[in-house]
């Protein structure tokens, strides 16, 4: 084994200096907060569990995405957690499957994964949200909407827009309205993930054209979608999409797309990313699932996932607290008095310490805080 | 491999459920911004690094101490973290080893350990605190001391009281003004750790029998202590005590067991214990220590660790947010005002919700927000 050198850390892996750390913590306080005030009550699972359930519950990652070890003590193989919602379906459905629903739970920590995307390469990542557990309704997932804009509000996201997705859509017309042999479905899938009108024709899809075409700002893609002759299948779905829409469009953009799936193959019927400006690449998304309890039993919820690391990055949560120096015998009660001000006080304990090089704005001269 | 249940968690890991997450999240929150208020600024180290790096800069856990695993990405072993205080210094002596001396930093997150103790099974903990690096004064370890008694008092902890210690008295005492053989002092250490007067007679060490009559009340320990016959050994740190313990004394008790060494073995000159009132066992610990740069370049410094999980279990870090019921139809302007006022709104999403099964002690009857 070579020497690494000391102040190397394994690729994927950072350091959060001043200020970044203290903006990951300040977005985070931002984010529960505001998620507090819609009355979700935050739940804390360990980093790890057990790989066997932590596996069975997660929704869009495979084992292999998992960092794995064998625990000296249970003798099993354990998993960091690579996202905290399979967590939160667990406890809903454990310890607090008796609890009164909708069970409204939220989060925020670390997450780790094997590797990162290109986008966005750390391995570990701080991600927080929150889970509404008993319902998948219009109104279930309008909250979660709204919950999630305040939270983006609250971490200082501007221009923030969201783009809905229809996950199960396609199947559903497939199975129904608009026939198509489920074997042929993933090809389907395929030609309007990639808004390839002539696939469509060759599969004999044509009747899904209007879905290529609908993609867009909302209230045009939602009238391209009218034209579809598809029945209850569709009109439910565009129904309630118009609901929600309502709901966003006096404060953030709205967009719909309405085959797009990618990263919402477990969700069912609405999905949404959320986009925010100056910040590259989607910073939340979310929709409507279901979990499943030990004994079979199915619960609808909705929820929506925020990573807070790319904020970070934008330099959002940054709190400028004033540092003033303290000169060497300055009284004890006055630096509390400035720190009861809002000040942070940084003590000479030395001759040498210079205010200046201490980060230091103001210095006490007897008197006051005077500018440096 | 047999099955696990679905709710089953490995032995010392633990799920926090409301409202004890939240509990945790803010006694977290209040010692940070503690701690900054004195300037300590917030670095965020990974969750996990290369097992040789950390493992070198540990000051009390050993190698199988750490929960281990190979890195898919880097084929190297990774470590998590089962302290912070080394992540800690690896940044101060590498990317921050041209900041400012002396160098103020704060941190907070979780560690994990192969194996709990007995008085605390858990194997996650919160850890957080500060570290002062750059000196070890005098000046330095009352600063660290007074962040700390702010901080317990900022997280709600009441009775505090300081056991201070001079880990590395006994060696200095054998290597000068009381000399003994370096082979016989752990024979010596194990004896005034069990009080041994007899054996500390039987080998010759009556000269030490003051510092077994010395643990205790600070004013009537350093009176005894005065009485050994060593010089400036013992006068240097008698002094510094005495001048800690006037900061300390008109805001908590202060007690003195000059050889206690356990867990202190990477302490220097000066060690101390923190306790608080309906807390059982210790709740956090600090001193001074030698952190040593990659060009062996070796730097003074003092710190401070407090373990949160304690606080949480003894109750502390509760914060009642009123929760009131929003039945169906309830206004989203009347909604938003209510959280503006510091309610929690718990809002009904069908007829069937109930705002007292949902923890609501008032729900909004159209005029105000009335009691349940």
């Amino acid at each position: 084994m070579t020497d690494i050198a000391p102040g190397l850390l394994p690729e994927g892996l950072h350091d959060r200096l001043p200020p970044e750390a203290e903006s990951a913590a300040t977005l985070l306080r931002a984010v529960m907060d505001a998620t507090a005030t819609h009355g979700y009550e935050r739940v804390q699972p360990p980093l790890a569990e057990f790989e066997a359930n932590l596996v069975g519950r997660l929704k869009s990652t495979r084992q292999q995405d998992l960092l794995r070890f064998v625990d000296p003590v249970s003798q099993r193989t354990l998993a960091l957690r690579p996202d905290m919602t399979a967590q939160v379906g667990r406890i809903a459905t454990t310890r607090m499957a008796g609890t009164a629903r909708p069970l409204r739970l939220a989060y925020g920590g670390a997450v780790l994964k094997v590797r990162g995307t290109q986008l966005r390469p750390e391995r570990e990542m701080l991600q927080t949200g929150v889970e509404l557990i008993g319902s998948d309704t219009v109104a279930a997932v309008a909250e979660v909407l709204r919950v999630a804009l305040d939270a983006l509000e609250a971490a200082g996201v501007t221009g923030v827009s969201v783009d809905l997705t229809l996950p199960n859509l396609v199947e559903a017309l497939a199975a129904g309205p608009m026939p198509l042999a489920a074997d042929k479905v993933p090809e389907l899938q395929a030609c309007l993930d990639g808004k390839d009108a002539a696939g469509l024709t060759a599969l004999g899809a044509d009747a899904y054209q209007p879905l290529i075409a609908a993609a867009g700002p909302i209230d045009q893609a939602l009238k391209r979608l009218r034209t579809l002759n598809a029945g209850d299948v569709i009109e439910e779905r565009l129904d309630a999409v118009s609901i929600l829409a309502d709901g966003l469009r006096n404060r953030v953009g709205v967009t719909l797309d309405p085959t797009e799936r990618h990263g919402f193959e477990y969700q069912s019927w609405i999905g949404f990313s959320l986009f925010g400006e100056g910040i590259p690449g989607e910073i939340g998304r979310g929709g409507s699932y279901t979990i499943v309890h030990a004994d079979g039993r199915e619960e609808k919820a909705v929820g929506f996932s925020i990573y807070l690391d790319p904020l970070v990055s934008a330099g959002l949560g940054r709190s400028e607290r004033r540092r003033v120096f303290l000169p060497l015998g300055t009284d004890e009660s006055v630096a509390a008095g400035l720190r009861a001000q809002g000040w942070a006080t940084v003590a000479a304990i030395s001759q040498g310490c210079n205010g200046t090089k201490l980060g230091c704005t103001h210095q006490w001269n007897g008197l006051e805080a005077a500018p440096l």
